[in-house]
């Protein structure tokens, strides 16, 4: 069985902080000193059991105002290397703008969570949250 | 400006490989040993350009099969432990079950590339590729 139509994704949440338009957004969490609270839907609430203060998440993003239609882009926009396909880069820019942050858990409060490293802007609408594999051990 | 809809999402691609059940499949990317074809759809060929035999790829999949209204489970299948919410695991299960994994680039052929470390069933639908941040260095 397979699915090859349209997918049907809601967000489970919402990014809040203080990064207003993607100009102002860090290039990628690893350049990032930002902070700001993932809220979370109500509904989902029981899916946030066991996340801890310190841990790594791994949080899947919509970017919302990406362009999609771009498929080569300047990586980092820098025009002095050539062009390369969007899907050997992490630019925004990709037929499906899923950004893959990987965020420290500062603090959880009820349907909030707040993180450090953040490089997405106010708003962005918050798809999937995963803990990361630590190495050699199970998942 | 915000978006909290539903989002429309179109695969990029398909998954072709030996599992055939989710039940077949390696519990993570990091124990996997299985290897299989990312079919890009051919109007993506042009976001393909620069990826490399060797490279290891982030690869977003959409696990078609798997259960969406379950919040709680028991990590690993394992019900010696108690169940934990699915935002603090790396379940299949959960609300918008977006698939994430480390494939190594066995080889470039057309709109095909033949990767490692395969953790999903033929047929899972392709949602996104990346790049990964390499230590130390700039996205």
């Amino acid at each position: 069985m397979e699915k090859t139509g349209e997918i049907s994704i809601t967000p489970i949440g919402v990014m809040r902080c203080g990064l207003q338009a993607p100009v102002d957004a860090p290039k990628n969490y690893t350049e990032s000193a930002e902070t700001g609270r993932l809220e979370i839907l109500p509904q989902f609430l029981e899916a946030m059991d066991g996340i801890e203060v310190g841990q790594t998440l791994v949080v899947l993003f919509w970017l919302h105002e990406a362009q999609r239609d771009l498929l080569k882009v300047y990586p980092r926009g820098d025009h002095s290397r050539g062009r390369r396909g969007v899907f050997s880069t992490r630019s925004p820019m990709r037929p499906n703008p899923i950004a893959l942050s990987e965020l420290t858990v500062l603090k959880v409060d009820g349907n909030a969570i707040e993180v450090s490293g953040v490089d997405v802007i106010d708003g962005t609408p918050i798809l999937d949250i995963k803990s990361t594999i630590a190495p050699g051990k199970k998942g």
